[in-house]
This record gives structure tokens, C-alpha cells and sequence, in this order.
């Protein structure tokens, strides 16, 4: 994470090339890549999918993709061109295993590293492997990308592990979970290691509780029938709640390596206390969008989405108070949200530090939550620390005001603009560098914890609770805070 | 401090109302106190001086002084006829004891606390006070406000505090040091104390250093005579910057109240480790502008300047090293500097806390200065927290950055106006609030320490140091801190 790696020719090649990940997100990300001079001269962008087509109808798919999803301003002919000298196509059918012999012959590892990335469904993650395998593409330097899901449990995960780990070593798996690709995300990592005034107050003596809350605006998106069978915990939660959890509350590794990385976040997702039968009423709160309004546009409920199949008990929105048992965060809640057909779109990490120990001012004012540390990933990606101060008047003695202190990351004097979440992983996985990906026993240990909760849930037989659309989710989950004499952010 | 004293009606008699204070700085004070209705309906404000003057020669005069120094857009008719009402003239010569017997008279005591004001020279201050007693004028809650000087040493201190001492209780004197008058100075005391981010950490475990800067770019200002026998260690430091080192280095008092906050300003001074012979050439640093030039004006030396006597070893530079021998602040120096003729007029204090205690980041990057907190008096009234990021950038792995959280006390939703100390000053002086009022231990401990290091310098025969006007001070204050491996800030 802190060395940064030599860069190395590659073939990137992706699995799925055709689909909407490759296309709104994966080739933009490469674009911006060569613009910035990041690809290794030797680099080729090699696209994988089942469709017969020519280099040349390839390439002019990927620049009808590039004119529509790279903001106008940013896309300059000049660069496509180099981008498009660089792209291949490569016909496979994912199931057929004699299409890798072709793909095989095309890849050159004696002079470049082969990085597979499969923007594919997880079903197909065996099949790739073994059809690689069996076309002696791989060899000891061959990476994996792999996107999420990784399973919908644990023991689906592992079985999709096993069989990746047959052909590809730990240290050649890159699991993406790309919040760890967020500026603002990476930027904890200096923030709390780099900034003595916030890490020698990291812990329990001087927290008193944190929150995560990731909403979006959008409700299914057409995925009904895929989102019922996965629900907000399995999609949002088990995955990007809980690395954000870990990157708060992880103990500073003593060196910025992969492993000393993901050591201590793994430590943090084995130190968290499992909501069970007895308490998941008072700690875990399930909700379901009904009709209403989100930015003023009315939207349908649920069970009124395009695709949607009726009575279902699915969460589109989560609120949980999870407990980290051990020596920094011991009595220190983390409260987590994440939903659907929220107000707004945003994620953001809210620190709440202890009050003073003494108060000296005025006691009506005693209630005033003195300091937080807003750490803000979208929208406006910057923090804000809300500090006390004397109010500006003549006629109110010490009086207190709440003001904030402000930096917003997109005020740079050269109006650098924030990399994409994907740019940066692509770029760290063509290097070689895992800090940023997520590693087997972190996936396990974070199902782990979310299979418990979700049979508690069954096993209380637990209904979800209704939430109009445009709301903060049900009133139940602000019943989960306030019992605690504690309230939500905003 | 804390509470909002209930306003009483006063007789404020300004004793030397036609002059430069006065007209400068008091009565637009009283104009905006009135403005802003904070001057009880019963108050009158009743100026002497020596010359003969008729009330509305007198109001007419006042008129013209406040449609000069106060800023047009807030000099209104309606609020002028409103402080007209009413002002007041009565004319004595100080040195007659008859003329008070005028005043005694025009002062209604049974209605109203009588709040004297001594804007003149304190050679004055006995006089008066004796006339006063002589003419029957003091009772018991009868207040008087001094201005600084008070004296160019500890022994002449003594006099002026005894001779007022003779006539006034220790709680009816407010001396003033229109530094604690400051908004954000006062709002040190929000800072520290109302927010466990700082306070939890303002001691030496997380401070390495704090560093307090007065400058100023004017001259001498035609006062030569009067500023060769002071120098800027007496005009400057025994009062402004140990007030401010005091605000910042005072441990919390358990109350706001008045000797709550004095005792523990006190308890400072009396811990300053004295600056002897043996270490004044490396604790201290006196110098002398030479001709030089500032914001884009040329300026003559101090030798040149009108007025001046010829050769001279007066300061108008100082630069000190000072220790606080106590629990807080043990191994923690405080660096203060002020001048005349430096590049621009700032006052801030800034806090250097200590870097984290094991780095991880880049070594090149080892030595950027982590957290420091900067408190500006002027200009730009605000908090300023400088913190270390990641610089946002794809190819740079994870190198820091320092950037700064920024709160403008003047950004305020409703564009208030930050009141003047005196504003400030005078109201808590009527409203009978000493807190922001130097007790008289505070003046004595304080040239108690001052007087060490002048006569210091005079045993040591230091002779100041040139500087160009327009620069940072002489070599030698440079030397003072990089001796340490420290520089000053900016």
C-alpha cells in the first residue's frame, strides 16, 4: 500500500467484457488509467465474451461505450486511440472449454502477467477456472479478479473459494469489494495513522459510538427477482458495511503491508459479537420500502417493482448495533444502516467522541454533542470536524455554538479530480498489490457473523418493517439508537 | 463568565474623553453597545475633560468622531440621537480637586453604579482617584477601569496598584488588556474547554511546542520619546502575549467564574521558569528595524523615524523561548514573538502536537509536521486544523499530504459582525463581570518576570539586533528555534 510497486506489462483479461459492469465502470476505469500514463507500454486490454465479433467491431463497441459512460470533457480522441491499440477480443463461451485453448494462445506470459477479471456471475467463477486450467493458461504469476457476491453464505462461499483455490493461490486472488477503492476510504488509513491528534483518541476512552450509513435513492433497479433472494443484508452489509467497519476500527498494523492490513481488519471481523435469537429484536432492525416520494419523484413499493413476484419477506433496508468485543472499542456501539429508497444518496462514517468530563458552561447548552468527525464518502468525499465554540455575540456570555471545520477533498488548487473506486483497484491488481482486495478468511469470517444474524432473524421469525419510500427507513430503527439515549446523524 | 450578569443602569464616566482612545476605540464602542441595546435604558454616558465645552459643543463633537470611525454602512441617524440623548460633558482638570466636586455632583449614585474610565496617562490615575475620594464621590460599588500601562516595571506597578489600591477594592478595579476582550481569544475558552478532542489532549503527552505571534507593521507612530523608554518587551509582551500564553496554557478552572479563570492565569505566570543571564542569549532575542520596506512602502529605520534621540538600544523586536515549569506543560516550550515593521499585521497562536509515535508511511515523508492547530486573532478571525491526508492520486501509492480543516469565524449564516474588544470590554465593565480584567497578582507575577529578563539583558549588556523593516526579525530569533529542530510557523 505504501510502496508503490513497478509497473508491469500485462494482459487484463476480461471475462464478461460485454456486460454492465465492463461497460460503465471497467473500461472507463482502463481509459483513465492510460490517460494518466498508468498502463504499462507493454499492457493489452484483452475482452472476453461469448459474442462472434471482429477486433474492429470490438473496439468500436468500446468507444460508443467510452463516448456515452466518460464525461464528455474528459474523453479526447487522442487518448482513445492509444486505448483502442491496445484492445483485443477474444471469443470464449465460458462453458466450452475448447474457446480458452484460443485465449491461451492469444495471452503471452513469458512477457507479460496474465490478470483475469470475471465481471461474471459467480456461477461461472469454476467453470473459467477449470476451462484456464485445463488450457494451460495458468501459471505462477497468473492473477484472479473476482467480483462480488462471493456466495450467499458461508458455506456457498467457501465452496466458491475452494474451487478458485484449486488453480489460483491466496496471493493471486484479488476479491473486489470496491469500497476499499474509494479515495475517502484509503484516506482513513492516513487519517488515523498518520494524525496523532485523532489516533491517540482511536478507542474506547474517548469514542463514545460510530455510524455507517450508505443509502441510495435507487429501489431494485429491475433485479427483483435476483435482489428477493438476497436482501440489503447479504448485498450491502455483509460485504461493503462491514470492510468500512473494519477499516474504523481496525488496530494499527505496524506496517503498511497487504497481509498486516488485512490481519487486523480480519481480527476486528472475528471480535464482533453475534446478534442472536434472544437479541436480534433490540439490535437488528429490518425494513421494506412501500410506495412514496424519493427527490420528489413518487415511486413504487417493493412489491409493486417491475418483475416482482408477490409477497415477499426481503429487507431493502438494514439498521444494526453491532458490539466489537475487545481492548479499543469495548461499550462502543457501531451503528450501521444501509437502504434503499432513502432521501439521499450517501455514504458516510460519523465518529462521535465522549463530551468533556467537567462542564463549565451554561447547563442548558450540557445536551450539545461537542466533537464528531464526519468522514464523508459521497457525495462532497471530504471530513468535517464539528467543534464547539463561543458563539459571536455581545449579549450571550459564553453561550456555545456548534460549527464545523471543513475539507473537501475536491478543493485542490489543481482541481485534481478523485480517481474512481475501479481505477485504483485495477491499477493496484495489475501491480500486484492485494491491500485493497479482500482476503478468504475475511470473506468467511464476515458471512460468519451475517449468517448468525440472518437465522436469528428466521428463527424469531422476524417480518420486515415497512418504510415509505423517501424515508429514513422504519421507525424501528430509530427506536435502536434512541434507546440508547443516542440519535442518527442529521 | 457564563452568566449573563443582568445589565445595571451606570454613570460611565470617561475620564480623558477627547482622546485618541476615546475617539478612536471608546465611543464607537458605546455606539454599537447602544446599537445592539445593550446599554441599559438608565445608562448615561458622561465624558470630562479639562477643556471648557458646553454639552452640546461636546455632542457635537462625538458626532464627528463617530461618523469618522465608524464604518458607514453602519452609522445610522436614529441610533446616533439615541446615544446623543445620552451623553454628557463635564469639564475638570485633573489636578483640581474642586472641578470633581462639579462631577460629584452630576453623578447620581442612589440610581446608577458610577463606572469611571482612565483613558489618560497613569500618572494621572492617583489624582484622580484621590479627587474623586476627596470630592465624595466613591462608595462602595463604585468601579474604575484602568488602561495599560500600569507601570514600566514591577516596583512602579506596585505604586499605581497601591494608590488606586488606597481608594478601590481589588473587585471594583478592571484592568484592561483589550487582547482578553478578543472574540477569539474568549473563544479559547470554548476550545479548550468545551471540546474533549483538544482538551483531552492540551498537555505535554500530545503538544511538542506552541508558538504565539503578535506582529505588527506599523512603526513607531510619532511616539518615540514615549517608545524608546518602553521597547516592545514592556509594550507588548508583559501584557498581550502573556495574557494570550496564559489563555492558552492555564489549566481548566472547575468554574467560570472571574477568580476561577484569574487563579489558574496566575498559577501560569508563577510557573514561567525565568530567562537568568547565563541563558538570555539563547531564551531571548532583542532587535531593531533598520530601513527597509513594507508592504510595498519604503520605511525608515527606527533611528530615522520622527522624533527619534539618536542611538538607542531600545527594542522593537522580541523573540523568546519560555518554559512552564508545571504538570501540564513540563519539556514544552512556548516561542512568542512580536515587532514592529514585520511583513503583516497577524496575531495567532498555533498548537504543534506531537506526531504519532510509530510511522508507517513513506520515510521521505517522515518529517512533515502532522496536526497543528492554528488560532487566528487577526486578521481572519478563526480555526484552522492542519491534518495529514492522502494525497489523492493514482500513481502515488499511499504519500501524504498536509491540508487544513478551516473554520472563518466570520462565515456566519447570518454575516454577523464580530464585536470590538472594547465592545466587549465595557459592557462586562458595567455589567460588574471581571473575568476578562487582569487582577493585580497577574500584573505583578508578570513583571515580576519581565523585569528578570530585561535586567538580564542589561547584565548581559545585549545590545539589540538590526532587522530591515519589512522582514521577520533579526537572525539570532531564527536561530532561537531551529536550535530546538523546530521552525516558526509561516
Amino acid at each position: 500500500m505504501n510502496a508503490i510497486l513497478k509497473d508491469q506489462p500485462c494482459d487484463f483479461v476480461l471475462f464478461g467484457a460485454k456486460g454492465d459492469l465492463s461497460m460503465r465502470k471497467l473500461f472507463p476505469a482502463l481509459y483513465y488509467l492510460y490517460r494518466e500514463q498508468l498502463l504499462h507500454p507493454g499492457t493489452r486490454l484483452v475482452g472476453v465474451a461469448r459474442g462472434e465479433e471482429s477486433r474492429d467491431e470490438f473496439v468500436e463497441s468500446i468507444k460508443a461505450t467510452l463516448v456515452r459512460f466518460v464525461p464528455q470533457q474528459d474523453f479526447d480522441n487522442a487518448v482513445w486511440e492509444g486505448v483502442a491499440e491496445r484492445l483485443h477480443y477474444v471469443q470464449v463461451d465460458f462453458a466450452q472449454a475448447k474457446d480458452f485453448l484460443r485465449l491461451a494462445k492469444f495471452v503471452d506470459q513469458s512477457e507479460r502477467v496474465m490478470v483475469n477479471y470475471l465481471a461474471t456471475p459467480p456461477a461461472l467463477y469454476g467453470d473459467i477456472c477449470k476451462h484456464l486450467h485445463g488450457a494451460n493458461a495458468l501459471t505462477d504469476t497468473t492473477r484472479i479478479i473476482l467480483e462480488k457476491p462471493i456466495g450467499h453464505d458461508l458455506e456457498s462461499s467457501k465452496l466458491i473459494n475452494d474451487t478458485v483455490s484449486e488453480y489460483f493461490n491466496e496471493d493471486r486472488i484479488y476479491r473486489i469489494d470496491h469500497y476499499l477503492g474509494k479515495e475517502t476510504v484509503q484516506n482513513l488509513i492516513a487519517l488515523r495513522f498518520a494524525n496523532n491528534l485523532f489516533g491517540a483518541q482511536w478507542n474506547q476512552n474517548f469514542i463514545d459510538h460510530v455510524q455507517i450509513t450508505v443509502s441510495e435513492t435507487v429501489g431494485i433497479e429491475g433485479r427483483w427477482s435476483y435482489y428477493d433472494k438476497v436482501g440489503q443484508m447479504r448485498d450491502m452489509v455483509q460485504n461493503h458495511l462491514l470492510q468500512l467497519l473494519c477499516m474504523v476500527a481496525m488496530d494499527p498494523p505496524s506496517q503498511l503491508s497487504a497481509d498486516g492490513i488485512r490481519d487486523e481488519k480480519l481480527k476486528v471481523l472475528r471480535a464482533l459479537r453475534p446478534i442472536t435469537q434472544e437479541n436480534v429484536g433490540k439490535r437488528a432492525v429490518r425494513g421494506q420500502y412501500t410506495s412514496g416520494a424519493v427527490e420528489g419523484q413518487a415511486c413504487p413499493g417493493y412489491h409493486e417493482e417491475e418483475g416482482s413476484q408477490g409477497a415477499s419477506n426481503t429487507e431493502t433496508f438494514v439498521a444494526l448495533r453491532a458490539s466489537i468485543d475487545n481492548w479499543r472499542w469495548a461499550g462502543v456501539p457501531f451503528y450501521l444502516r444501509t437502504g434503499k429508497r432513502m432521501p439521499t444518496k450517501m455514504s458516510e462514517i460519523v465518529i462521535f467522541y465522549r463530551n468533556q468530563p467537567h462542564y463549565i458552561f451554561d447547563p442548558k447548552q450540557k445536551a450539545m454533542v461537542s466533537n464528531k468527525l464526519i468522514i464523508r464518502l459521497q457525495p462532497d468525499e471530504g471530513i468535517r470536524l464539528q467543534v464547539v465554540t463561543k458563539e459571536q455575540s455581545l449579549d450571550k456570555g459564553m453561550a456555545l455554538q456548534s460549527r464545523a471545520l471543513n475539507l473537501n477533498f475536491s478543493d485542490q488548487e489543481d482541481n485534481r479530480r478523485i480517481p474512481d473506486a475501479y481505477e485504483r483497484l485495477l491499477l493496484e491488481a495489475m501491480r500486484g498489490n492485494q491491500s485493497l482486495f479482500v482476503r478468504r478468511d475475511e470473506v468467511e469470517a464476515s458471512w460468519s457473523w451475517c449468517d448468525a444474524l440472518i437465522q436469528a432473524w428466521e428463527e424469531s421469525h422476524d417480518e420486515v418493517k415497512p418504510y415509505s419510500a423517501g424515508t429514513w427507513g422504519p421507525i424501528g430503527s430509530i427506536a435502536l439508537i434512541e434507546r440508547d439515549g443516542r440519535s442518527w446523524h442529521e
